[in-house]
């Protein structure tokens, strides 16, 4: 178990709830496994009916099966989606996305995506259901006219979350008609807001379409940017599940990123190939698996040896 | 009566309060019998005044006619017309419609109607009347400028619907200048948002304009994308009878959905016609009648055998 | 008197002092006779002050010396003059006017217009005072871009004055580009608004210058619509007093409407004249008299003798 | 002492305090001399530093200085000045101007300022520091976008004021691209707009480009118009102080206005000139000197004869 | 120890704290070293990351580093990031800095930066933690749009801190296309501004491509106009050290000013430079050393003698 630093916006009082969903959401490895299923809004049903999508993911009850049965660290997903299926999958780690904003208007510029529910409603669901409701997650849209707005939200439920001793996770995308979002240099100057926003975990995108180990050894900046709040790459798109694992372990071991946030690369798949690539993947994120054998598992050429499944919180 | 999800979001002390609403709503079918009365704001007079309209729909006391006298799930209405006709018409079960635009504003873009109301308003006035008032309603459009805040406004009020045990019925509809509102994949997306911001019911457009059997299978995309989150067709303007009947069925028996929200097709008819009408599609939506029988209940070439008029809550 | 449905978001606590503000300001006839002084806002100057207006009209206390003489049901202005002036015209009936915009800002599109205080901060006035304060009066601007937060604000309004027992008098004007004021079918969809948001009485244009019975015939749609909501004509600008005695019977027994709102045409009146007019209007209003009687108690061609002046809630 | 009218909004526990207020602020004349000091937000420092600008005035205790030796009603300027001098000026009368905008926006279309600050912060300052904090200022612009967001702080900050005891004056300012600020019908339509908001006293513009007598007399319009709310002249940019006393003898003995609000005109002399000055004014505005009595005074070739020092409130 | 003026808006029971505070930032002299590390918003990682920058700075630790070893007033950064690092840096004097934005939005407009936490849950946080938590800092952009709800924001902001006894420091930047961020004059203004706000100090723009001392004379109109609220510069991009150790001797002792805010050219120097660097800087501000002095310092060539290291507040 990783020694960690709590931030002083959790009182004392809460430390002890704080550290349980920190070494809960991270299997006690610092790194977080996140498992972003909050595109029924922000794709509609792109994401989920169409050609290379498994069929099992036309119903919103895929994401719970899978985040039921795969080693993720948290599934993060609208509370409503939660209060429907939350009582069936009473395992889940959960993180509360609390906004989220359609695809419909197109553009880049001024968006705006407000928070659906305050924190307390969040803290108030979890004291009525005993779920595990780890944390929440807020995204935020830098450079339009709108970012003041998301720079108050954001800093508001990471001081409330921190109080009610929860995670606060920050989804940092620049956006506008003359950003570069694949700009290194650019990303890592989100990361810093996150960190003056005082998240304990920033989601942020990774350049995928430059494919080579000096991009993930260029990332490193955005790692030293966000200081003590930690770095988690975007997943993305549905990519080729060797490739994708491949980069993982490349953003973990070269870049230095504590974690990952995969959707649509497991919720496109079938369960049972959803559960081994994330099984993969988990064994990269928090366990230190090495390249090699984190494939081998994948493709079903190495049984899980040197991290029993005991370690994956009871998951398998 | 089928077994229901109770969402987490209703607390353990209000399940039976919710349980019951559900089970008005729905004739204990699962499936919801909207009747829509919010048309005087949204349409002004024109759907009340006109020719192939009923003159008994000039006044607003003939939606509360039909309301008391056939069997419908629900009576949308706003509260300032539940305030003046209420007391008349006590055994009528109520959803207080919540927001309401008027169509003076021309164009589909950027459109916005904020609650007139808050949950707890229509909490203490059911409490003050002892009406049967079931739920709540809320319109939200997706894709203009304002979806941010009408997504934050609809999750705080489904919340607050199920925090009191009510019901919460999301009326949603993508708009906008690049936006089909009858392509199938996008109303299916919008009833993915509202399974995401926890509706019990969604109200979608139907592509009428499409007349085969393949719409309704098609449309089974709507019903899958909006997970337990239940899908009610808006009936549209008036049609012809049988037509809207036939309609109906499919939508019940082919698409999947749970229920229809009509409007227009019953009050700009006169109260016996739509009374007869409304017996019809009741069969269908809450009796799992066949297509025959309906359109021959409708046509008095049948009268109601299979299902006991006491089924009816009690309405006739 | 009239029985009157009382709205059932007047709680039982406050139903006496409802019906006592009701049949104060309706005479007990269920038909109102409001008095309009909030043009000082409205319109600035301009209504006080030119060819055509009384000297006397200068200082707004005309308004209070028409109001204290006159028949009037109730005296609608802002309550900054009610605060200055009601000690000195203590009996007169006033409905505190909440909103008010100048004429400086040329254009009928996007009109704004907010709630100036909150009905609390009225009932709290009229604690303090002891004042006859019956209501409170709104506008609202349909079709513009601002529609959504006057509707609100409206229904907010007519559920708080209802709560604490006072009326609740719409102004209801459709404005915009596109908008014709003097359509009945829109004035009409207007009053339809008003119902829907609860209303007491909704202050609606009339086509004046459609100078025959027909108008007022056309005009039944408008009262149909509002339903349970009793339509006032809007005055307008200072007229001839016959013409304007003739328009208002015939909207009173042709139309069906349940009163009239007068400003200019009683205020740039001298006194004197003011009250002749006032007079003959409240026989019609409140005595269902005759327009030959009326005209003839205006020219002085007759005592008011069928109403005897008692009636007149102690006002001459 | 002139009998006053106590505004309704008043309470009557607070009765004593606003007579207090009032009639220190007006040396018991009903007629207030304003010394305006709000311009280091309005103007910058142009009002400040500049030829034919007293070298003191570059620093704001200049302000106070002149505030504590002269014998105006009340010195109008913002909290934070008074926060940080008003412990060495404590017996200055002071009325805190609650909102400010600066003139770096160039036009005059749709301009917004908001209050700073809260009536209850202001009276929760005077309760901890026992200040002579007579009342609260608070600047309309009428004719934009945001009118009607000012027309609402007005009305609650008149209202609050009352309920406070404390007195309430509100600058107003008809602003756009086709108002000439000059029209004097329009400057009685402000004023009446002031009148409907419940102000004590309304600052208003002043044709000093039109340098007759009879302008003086075609203002009765605004004194007039404004009612019971007293009418006080905006001073302007530095005049001629015989020509400005002139003006001031005009507007108060022909106009009929009940007061000045001189800023520049004081502060941007040496405060030995502006002290002989304000005496000059005071004389007029608060004692019914001749004009040939205040010039002399002004030039010193009279000694105060008729009023006593001891008139001056104790300031001299 | 310079006596100082107590703001009247910190109450009797903060005076003590409000001292200690003072005192704490201004190592008794009443001039403030501010260490301004908000760039990781403000400049996103373009101040941290480039050419002449040391390496160090990619880490937001090197910040908190300088902060602990360098003689600096307060470190003003946001609440994130105290957050993260506070409890390894607990004896730093923050001063937490309320709002910011990033320069991803072009243009100097309309700009807008909203406050992101109250200045209670500042209070609070310090009370969680035992910090030195010495005030509070917001940026204001006077000029555009939205200046009257950062104006609104920032009285409230200083009367807030006052009112718990911390110190309030206002960023105050006139913007816009027609204005001219270095012109005297316009600085002036804003400090003006400042005044009427209340703050402590004000943080304004310094001409430093105008390299002479006369631009330093023409200064003293900035800390005239901004009377008792005291002025510092910004240190702005990274200078050569000698030419920014006397920019700051000038500023000190010619234009008059009590500060600096240094951020830049601290924090891109590695950690024993900009310990030097501050050192000598220390030594002007607050232990009113000679330019000759300061300067040997900085190079070594002299020991600090006539300030004992004791002076500066232990940092050593």
């Amino acid at each position: 178990m990783t020694e960690i630093k709590i931030p002083l916006t959790v009182p004392l009082a809460k430390h002890r709830e704080y550290l349980k969903n920190f070494n809960l959401a991270t299997a006690s490895s610092g790194s977080l496994f996140l498992f972003a299923g909050d595109q029924k809004v922000e794709h509609l049903n792109s994401d989920f009916v169409g050609s290379g999508i498994s069929s099992e993911d036309a119903s919103p009850e895929h994401l719970f099966q899978i985040a039921s049965a795969a080693p993720v660290g948290v599934f993060a997903t609208h509370l409503g989606l939660i209060a429907h299926y939350g009582a069936d999958y009473p395992k889940v780690p959960y993180l509360v996305k609390l906004n989220g904003r359609t695809n419909l208007y197109e553009g880049t510029e001024n968006l705006m995506s407000k928070a659906w529910l305050k924190v307390e409603d969040i803290v108030e669901f979890k004291k009525q259901n005993k779920l595990n409701i780890l944390g929440v997650g807020y995204t935020v849209y830098l450079g339009g006219t709108n970012e003041s707005k998301m720079l108050k939200s954001a800093a508001k439920i990471v001081r409330e979350a921190h109080q009610n001793g929860l995670l606060a996770v920050i989804w940092m995308y620049p956006r506008g008609k003359n950003i570069n979002e694949d700009d290194i240099h650019t990303i890592a100057g989100g990361a810093g807001v996150a960190a003056a926003l005082g998240a304990d975990f920033v989601k942020v995108k990774y350049p995928y379409n430059k494919k080579n180990k000096e991009t993930a050894k260029d990332f490193q900046e955005v790692v030293k940017a966000a200081g003590r709040t930690k770095v988690i790459c975007v997943g993305g798109g549905k990519q080729d599940a060797k490739e994708f694992i491949t980069y993982t372990w490349q953003q973990k071991n070269i870049a230095g990123v504590n974690g990952l946030a995969a959707g649509r690369n497991l919720h496109q798949r079938a369960l049972p190939d959803a559960i081994k690539l994330a099984t993969a993947l988990a064994l990269i994120i928090n366990h230190d698996a090495s390249l090699e054998d984190a494939l081998a598992v994948y493709l079903g050429k190495k049984k899980i040896e040197r991290h029993k499944k005991s370690d994956f919180l009871g998951l398998f």
